[in-house]
């Protein structure tokens, strides 16, 4: 295998082995790039979304949630344009039925594709007659109400931004807001990708967290900037490494028609630089459209400056999925450490993630099954969860183990109760990254993670 | 208008106006049974989806969470039952093709029904004739891939717990848990109602807060009872009216035919008695419909008692949206208040939440916009932010006007920087139930706030 789909291959059999993801529906056979998080999984995730929540909502004054519904009235999608245009290209084989993105095939994504005598390209995979290309609308539909026709057709939301715009002015009386101020929102979305893949990279269900930022048009790209720099800026916060991050301005032919510019975080997965998050200027664009297939003014009246604007909207338009992803991929690390007692050389692999984002916070083990360390552990993990750490408990194997365990899933922190403390009340505090271990005095253990999880900084 | 419908309109009312709750799509005349949460609904849920996590998985040793996919191998359903029998029936008018629900057509909820020459029922609303009842399955479907047929039908999941069934033995060897232990999933699911209704009591789209408790065969009992009670105080502990409350058993022909007992935890809402959550004995009943139909083993090992046998499992099974509602509805209360300085008898609307649920914990307000209070109040702010408690700064506006303002959106505490807090640094705290006031240190008030939340009740 080479290299970088070892590493992937790893990374996925780690997340099953250890309960981050599974494959949806396993006993069935699977479904198609659809997945489940586990009970570490659904921590991260958890992780990941209280960190943009609080970065962009909770801490600020000038952004507000939102939480839109999945399903959507029809007239919004015909709006925003996905009814019409949110669609890819492709190719079905008259021969074999094997279907294609025609730009994937002039890629040669499937291969080398032979001209016919005609001259036109032949299937890649049998050299039959191929279709001419049709737009596959990637929306998920359905029907609401007993009746399946084109009256109750309704889609799945392939986005949670249209959400935010049809809610701009019940957001901004509701909650008195003047631009510039944003409305995020975190859930699921849909696309009915032809080629998913990557692990849970690119899938067809899939959880977003997005924001629009609406500023008077004369700010916008000032804003752009800021919020560029905000949410690159974000990911290193959160422990990312720097030298894996980079900012991607779209070119020209790359942008929507409409938008005045748009750049791209990528981070360099083992299969090459990939778009964590767009940060796009969207301009007037969307609300505009939606005023004129609503008939509802959907502009603002500076009551200051006695002054109607549509305003202007910058985007970042992050997915929670990936960004999980990544925080997995940049903090896997094997360390090949030499073991004293033995004599051998030993491969330990750990998780270094930020301790915001790791699963567990704080592992307590008492060493040994007996003489109440079990007690006196569980009484840690009660007083360390009410200072709202994460705890997990652990009594089973040699405690060797259950540090190796910990460092698999990147808990920065584990606990130890053993013969001293039942002494003089003192813990054995072990750090993930160093190895190293010291002795803390139980009623101080809160106060000194929470001081460690401040000052954590990756090697 | 009656006195229940009448506190059920101010209530959606003040929803829209303050920013809990809007309709879905509202600028395209909104989508039947649809609803968008506001910036202080957004909150709202997540403060009721918190308190479930904690209460249900953070807070203990022997339940762990999971997330799995909306869409699932459509096997799925077929051994869960739902495709077969998940389902209402449905007559149709064919004359002006009116759509009844059977069971209410005959219970007389569309109006009195008269029997025709043929000694058939006829249409309430044209007297036309009607189609025999038939099936309708309530799940929503859609395709997954380009082709719309059979093959690629995908669905909608109606309900987070086959998500659990399936991933049990991942979950069981991922995180080494042993019955008696549960998994507990929080996340959307969809049911293409006939008759939707209630605000957000029953809606098309929900999200659901489910837990499914696996356990040895000859303990179920003893864990249903548990799970009883212990959900039903977790409504009580989070601020709702004891009296208020009920359990409600299922009577026998209530049940399905594998559960061996069922009981629901009804609110007295402004319509009605209705059920809040259903905490339900479903035995053997899902492991071993999966294990036919996947063919995998789905049965334990105990280790210790070398023992293998398929655990029962007690499911508590609770709805986000009608719990947000809950809380809304039991916190609404006008109370009428003499005015000193007017003379006169004014309303006041609060909402009673408990701290722990209110959207926003502290509103700090500067009394003046000068004399550097905005800074020194956005200072707490931040100092509370940092402390975990959820904050919202105002400036705009009487004070008096501003403290009515967070009554009516159930904020429990105000502080106030004003002239003496920069003299000795004190603030007002100003509290929701009883607006009392008392003056705080200003380096005391995050600890005081705390305290005061922990002390909270229900007056």
């Amino acid at each position: 295998m080479a290299p970088e789909t070892d590493l992937m291959a790893k990374i996925v059999s780690l997340c099953k082995r250890r309960g981050f993801v599974f494959q949806s529906s396993e006993i069935y056979g699977g479904l198609n790039s659809c997945y489940d998080y586990g009970p570490l999984g659904v921590e991260l995730k958890r992780n990941v979304k209280d960190a943009w929540w609080n970065s962009m909502v909770t801490g600020r004054e000038d952004v507000v949630g939102l939480d839109s519904a999945i399903l959507q009235h029809p007239a919004v999608w015909k709006a925003s344009g996905h009814l019409d245009t949110f669609s890819d290209p492709l190719i079905d084989c008259k021969q074999c039925k094997s279907r294609f993105r025609a730009d994937h095939l002039q890629e040669g994504s499937y291969g080398e594709v032979r001209d016919g005598d005609d001259g036109r390209p032949r299937c890649p995979k049998c050299d039959g007659e191929l279709t001419d290309a049709r737009q596959f609308n990637l929306m998920f539909k359905t029907f609401m109400g007993p009746v399946e026709d084109a009256a109750n057709t309704v889609y799945m939301r392939p986005e949670t931004a249209q959400g935010i715009f049809t809610n701009f002015v019940n957001v901004a009386n509701s909650a008195r807001m003047k631009p510039p101020f944003g409305i995020a929102q975190m859930g699921k979305s849909f696309r009915n990708e032809i080629t998913p893949g990557n692990f849970v990279f690119r899938t067809r269900e899939f959880e977003q967290m997005e924001m629009e930022y609406f500023v008077p048009p004369d700010e916008s790209e000032k804003w752009f900037e800021y919020w560029v720099e905000e949410r690159f800026e974000w990911y290193v916060r959160n422990g990312v490494r720097r030298s894996k991050l980079r900012q991607r301005p779209h070119a020209q032919d790359e942008l929507a028609h409409y938008s005045t510019g748009c750049i791209d975080v990528e981070y360099e997965f083992p299969f090459g630089w990939s778009e964590l998050e767009g940060i796009a200027n969207r301009t007037d664009f969307d609300l505009k459209q939606h005023t004129e297939h609503s008939g509802k003014d959907l502009s603002f009246f500076d009551e200051a400056e006695k002054l109607r604007y549509v305003p202007h909207v910058i985007e970042p338009a992050a997915g929670c999925d990936r960004t999980a992803m990544t925080f997995l991929v940049d903090a896997y690390e094997e360390e090949e450490r030499h073991n004293e007692k033995t004599g051998k050389t030993e491969t330990r692999t750990v998780l270094r993630f930020h301790p915001r984002i790791a699963p567990i916070t704080v592992a307590v083990f008492p060493l040994v099954k007996k003489e109440g360390m079990p007690d006196h552990a569980r009484a840690i993990v009660q007083e360390l969860a009410g200072a709202g750490l994460r705890t997990f408990y652990d009594q089973k194997g040699a405690i060797g183990r259950r540090y190796r365990r910990q460092d698999e899933v990147g808990t920065p922190y584990c606990l130890t109760v053993d013969g001293q403390t039942l002494e003089d009340g003192t813990v054995t505090l072990r750090d993930r990254d160093s190895m190293e271990q010291q002795r803390v005095a139980g009623a101080e253990v809160a106060g000194f993670v929470q001081a460690k999880m401040s000052d954590w900084r990756r090697e």
